[in-house]
């Protein structure tokens, strides 16, 4: 095992995915697990410890032999103390947790703690598909929407809450977002709100496949394979939901490109990568009619890093903040 | 006269505004110039000569004295070459005209021009009401709605297209925008649009101050003053026009806001600075439905410089252009 080894892992609401990476960002171990749905933050950290031993058995090495673990978590995060707060999909994690504090005494090195859409960017941005760009804007298309943003080489986090692109409103006076307020990007595009929607109006007698296919793969939730596999048998309710997601992805990532005219935009997330190419390229078409820069419109790729693009910018995290602190 | 002296010209739809700065900022004279609404490019740049001229003659110079003059224009604009392009606010200049060197060739010294937008917003930084923050949204509202961005001190301009918040979308499928797409924010909240809607229900029977209040001016639009005349004579149709329009301005802010999580917005442009610190916080009031991290929503001010910030930003610019090539 090299000795600048790190692990990263990607805090999801339906997975934790722990990955030990070399210095060559090659994958030396991992694992995945599914987030507690019960409990609060000190079960999900102890799921997290689970993931990341598991990983490190896989790379043959002890969690303490790495020089460092990042973490890239939903909510707002305090990257000074490693606390979390106001992670909505994670199961009783609307206050404070010191999730860094608690993982560093469990697995014995330095943990940095990153936010998860942030995180899954800057890998995009130094290692997948945003690296010939030195402006991207990253659109994570899973449970919600995500957005991450680098401008001249940079990242940009506001004061701390940049990149909620799934709050852009697309419709005034629209649909209610699980947020609580009205006509978000993600009340038509979140998976979340997808499901439902779907399951209101199964429920109101209309016809689908979603619910069996969930079933038969025994799952609790319509995951981005179940979408996947009902747009495969031309599933009306799930292709009408879908068109209707891709329509207000186009109009909010380009309001987005509109106010930033960045040179790419880079599509993933749960769907985004689940749909692949094909669905890129619908997302392109779908932002054409508004972008107003039509004679430069940004480059759209898929993420280039997949599932592991979150886990990845973590350990870039952590290299980071190692590099910093020494 | 102090011998740093340098002139704005603020190049807008309907007015030229020309005015001379001592090195303190200070008017030493100003002039203002309806823009010629027929003709060509030329025939602006000779209505911008004349402003400059007699905003001279107030100051007690020839314009070939300045050390510079800057000019904020609408449009495409190179700074490099002085060129602007696709103007649409003014006549016949859908095409490139070469601005910089016909002024340079007329007034003897070095012009430099940029975006009205931006440079407006860059005074309103330097010298206005965002003088406390390092990081800025302007919105200038105005016969269009336009952006300018300040992030992390410096402007943010993109690949030279950025800050069209006035083109992000507000309500898919919705109203036509002047620009040819659909539910943009400048469709509700634009000068130009909301005349448009207007004269169409005027023309359809629906009664209105307005047009009364536009010919006894003298006026042959609705100019901002017109606006504010019939919302204080509590004109039926001026006030849902109006409520319209800064219902989708708090729409479209606070997605941008959603998206960059800036320090404070600025509201400028003819009308903003016209309706004032009232429809400051009525604009204000229409964004915090939307605004995601409601915990800290960004500071909303009027802008401090007012009807001068934009002759005012090309100043700066002119000052700065002639800074970087001595």
């Amino acid at each position: 095992m090299s000795s600048a080894a790190v692990a990263g892992v990607d805090l999801g609401g339906t997975k934790i995915e722990a990955a030990v990476f070399d210095d060559d960002h090659q994958v030396l171990g991992s694992a995945r697990h599914p987030t507690p749905v019960m409990g609060g933050p000190p079960d999900v950290a102890a799921a997290i410890v689970i993931a990341v031993n598991e990983a490190c058995g896989e790379a043959g090495c002890e969690s303490g032999d790495l020089t460092g673990i990042g973490v890239g978590s939903p909510g707002v995060v305090d990257s000074g103390s490693g606390t979390v707060s106001g992670a909505r999909n994670l199961p009783d994690w609307e206050g404070e947790f010191a999730l860094g504090p608690e993982l560093a005494e469990k697995l014995g090195t330095q943990i940095a703690v990153g936010n998860d859409v942030a995180v899954a960017t800057d890998a995009e941005f130094e290692l997948g598909a945003g690296k010939p760009y030195h402006s991207i804007l990253g659109v994570f298309w899973g449970t919600g929407v995500g957005g991450g943003i680098v401008l001249d080489d940079h990242p940009w986090h506001g004061r701390g809450a940049a990149g909620e692109i799934g709050h852009m409103v697309v419709k005034i006076d629209g649909r209610q977002c699980q947020c609580g307020r009205r006509g978000c990007l993600e009340a038509y595009a979140g998976r979340g709100a997808m499901e439902a929607r779907a399951r209101k109006r199964h429920a109101e007698g209309e016809h689908t496949e979603l619910f069996k296919i969930m079933e038969k793969r025994g799952r609790p939730r319509l995951t981005s394979a179940v979408w996947a596999k009902a747009l495969e048998a031309q599933d009306k309710l799930a292709a009408e939901l879908i068109d209707e997601a891709v329509s207000a992805l186009g109009a909010g990532i380009a309001s987005a490109v509109n106010l930033l005219d960045v040179e790419a935009v880079i599509i993933g997330g749960g769907l985004g990568v689940r749909f692949g190419e094909p669905m890129a390229r619908r997302i392109e078409e779908a932002m054409a009619p508004h972008v107003f820069n039509s004679a430069h419109p940004p480059e759209v790729h898929l993420a280039a890093l997949g599932d592991l693009g979150g886990a990845l910018g973590a350990a870039l995290l952590a290299r980071r903040s190692v590099a910093a602190r020494t």
